[in-house]
């Protein structure tokens, strides 16, 4: 059995099935977008797909593509941005550590990206849609997706709504891809799929020469003269993994994923010596946090207390319960905002007064009721000082029975992806330790580290990294630098 | 210039400086455990140390160790231990995924790793020292140095004392290194100072046979018959590893670490296909929080929120404000608890009410009046519900003047190392990304990660883990299987 953390000498490779400039490992929008590119570069390319088709978990998202700058998209629904601002809140979002040079460069670089897209077929509507966090149920393209304009951020950079959605009604991810895919059909790029790349091919001087793979259990070798780019997805589908290196997401019932993300192009790219960066993070939304449905509401931790603004991001939300709150969270409404909104969840208790409450869910004894007061007192005012939600969503809970939901995140509503990967330079070649380039090797998507740094900046930002950091690694790798 | 990141062919060294069954990388307490073991296995071991002499951080440290299951100290001291209590202990600190199976190991061999080092010629005093947290002014042995009878870990594990410390008087590093080098000379060990490891060799079976170092700009190659044991330190004081790993430390001022701890043996293990574990994590002490003197007062954060139960382990506590608080940190007390202490700083701020410290210092309004009322309200009743802080350290914070001490990490009163590294068994061998072991290299103290999981579990944990499984990485060598 072939084992991704060996590397093959290129001179025991007795036959090769095939060769080309670029070899890209993995169809979903990092793959295609580097496949496009480095034949627009004037490569012949290859393509290795495990699955019966492209797509892979790009297909199988919401769609969102985060971008900004001043896209005619966000012109045309009224939003003032500029890429200073785009940075600015990319580095905000993406702290402790953000990678300021990758930020910098996708900052000045997302209009001509959105121009890129449609060039390539993907169609935006202008237009806003208001509802915030994630993909709109109709057409509409443009939502806010990272909290942009809720606390700490809308004090940090001015706000714009900046997550793209290609123009479909609902959830957009496959027809998405189906675009990317049309784009890789009309060049005469070599798709090979059902063929699992399994093993990367090193030349006596270290340049990464191809890739050893199977298929119907038969081993086949691709040469590549130029680079091998791995897009091959994350590792959330990959259990000892995520236990060893985010054991938090391990307790997240569902996973953004599909089952090509099992780590294989990360582990391939480190056998060839690159470096891994950001493991012990990752994405985690709290799938029902939807502001305007429970917004009006406060989360409370295992003590009792808040713990963050409940307008922003649900993303922001579940990585702060996950990895700061221990995973121990509940949304505590009263009946005023249950009556307004509609719930996916029976309530896990319910009590006449925040007292009963805090006794019947064993919260420690005055915490619940001191948390409420306090968060009374400024709803009241309307005003949020600690936290800073905003006026429209600050409604004093005084409306019984009030009642708490379950957010914890095992069997919670949570889903969860992975955001670390191997090392790239800004052309998506693989870096080693020494942070110098692995020659030949490129990554791209989930394969790679998230550009922007810790944490998950909003909705689309994986696919923006996806596809404008495959389209570098694919031109980057044409170049045969 | 030989960098780590490289491998060496063994066909194309030219001529060998030496060989050894066993080559030990550094000599601090891991390397001087392994080689310790190494010898007494029937191995002949070959030191490399690239500074003049042994000792490394270890004798920078306080020296404690930390130890349980019932050693001899504990006994004579009325603690009553098992390796039960050791593991419950360090199974919860540990938490998110720890170290399951390294746990159970060291928990079990706990009282006879105590024995070894005394036959090595380390003595320990059979004495408790009732301060908690870092090593007595005395020669008294034993301190509380992980929290385990304070909340929530009392709960879960029977408190007992296990930092362990080397008789002699105050901090214990150098001492303890005394008697670690002493055993190590006392044995026909061949120590080559001013030789720094840069460069693994491989044999063209894969096996690791050597390392190519330096020794007064010339370039020297040694070999390894069985093995390679790489104990050079962690990464602290590399900071482009720290920038990129673990961002939050490099904003803290001290680090408790030598010019060693560049990193150079964890990229070595990395060049070999060595994995990664824990790279974001890290043990940072609040270096003024010894409970008898500040733990009467309360830290809140930037929204002025308690966060902890001050009367722990000040590792918690530095971990807690670093990671999960931004690194924004202060300390509240009353005239009373300042006139019960001493301190090394100054107030920042004092005010004669608790609304005008909270108006001076800008916490959301509000924040900190209802933060001290409810630790009051909880205080004159004895009781601390949301936190757990015990009642001798309950005091209702009444006396004015009060007055804030500055315990944000950028400046403040923290230091901070490095936890984690190579990924190894428990037999320190160097696993790759499959878990597999790299054939011939083993990696004990701060160049592999913690044994233990997350987080940092009490002072003398790096102590334990670099002797013990040094030990176990210098048997398994010298057994060359």
């Amino acid at each position: 059995m072939t084992r991704t953390t060996e590397i093959r000498d290129a001179a025991a490779i007795g036959s090769w099935e095939a060769e080309a400039d670029v070899l890209v490992v993995g169809l979903g929008c990092a793959g295609a977008s580097a496949a496009i590119e480095a034949h627009d570069a004037g490569a012949d390319v290859i393509i290795l797909e495990r699955s019966g088709g492209g797509g892979g978990t790009s297909a199988n998202s919401g769609g969102l593509i985060y971008m900004g700058g001043g896209t005619p998209v966000q012109e045309a629904a009224g939003f003032e941005d500029t890429p200073e601002e785009l940075y600015r809140f990319l580095m905000a979002v993406s702290a402790p550590g953000p990678d300021e040079t990758k930020i910098r460069l996708y900052s000045e670089s997302s209009v001509e990206h959105f121009h890129w897209l449609e060039t390539q077929g993907v169609p935006f509507k202008r237009s806003f849609w208001p509802e915030p966090s994630m993909e709109s149920p109709t057409d509409d393209c443009l939502v806010f997706s990272g909290g942009e304009n809720c606390a700490p951020f809308s004090e940090i950079a001015r706000p714009a709504a900046r997550g793209h959605k290609p123009q479909t009604e609902g959830k957009a991810g496959p027809f998405f891809m189906q675009c990317m895919l049309r784009a890789v059909e009309r060049r005469p790029l070599r798709v090979e799929v059902d063929t699992r790349a399994q093993t990367l091919v090193r030349e006596a001087d270290g340049r990464i020469a191809g890739v050893v793979a199977r298929r119907a259990g038969e081993e086949l070798a691709f040469r590549a003269r130029r680079g091998v780019i791995l897009t091959a997805g994350g590792f959330a589908m990959n259990d000892g993994m995520v236990e060893r290196h985010v054991p938090q997401l391990a307790r997240v019932g569902t996973r953004s994923a599909t089952e090509g993300d099992d780590g294989c192009g990360i582990r391939m790219g480190q056998a060839a010596g690159g470096s891994l960066l950001r493991m012990e993070q990752a994405e985690v939304a709290l799938a029902t946090t939807i502001p305007s449905r429970l917004g009006r509401g406060i989360y409370v931790n295992a003590r009792g207390l808040r713990f963050i603004n409940e307008d922003t991001y649900y993303g922001h939300i579940g990585i702060e319960a996950l990895f700061r709150q221990g995973g121990r969270a509940w949304l505590l409404v009263d009946d005023a905002t249950f009556e307004r909104n509609f719930f996916d969840q029976k309530p896990l208790h319910v009590a006449e007064t925040i007292a009963g409450l805090e006794a019947e869910a064993g919260f420690p004894a005055g915490a619940l009721v001191n948390t409420v007061a306090q968060y009374n007192r400024g709803a009241e005012a309307g005003a949020d000082p600690i936290f800073g939600k905003r006026p429209e969503f600050l409604v004093p809970l005084v409306h019984p029975p009030y009642a708490l939901l379950d957010c914890t995140t095992e069997g919670g509503p949570y889903s969860g992806l992975t955001v670390g990967g191997l090392a790239t330079g800004t052309s998506g070649e693989v870096l080693d330790a020494e942070d110098d380039p692995v020659s030949g090797l490129y990554a791209a998507g989930r394969t790679a580290a998230l550009f922007c740094g810790r944490g998950y900046a909003g909705s689309g930002i994986s696919l923006a990294d996806g596809t404008f950091f495959g389209r570098r690694a694919g031109r980057h790798a044409a170049s045969g630098s």
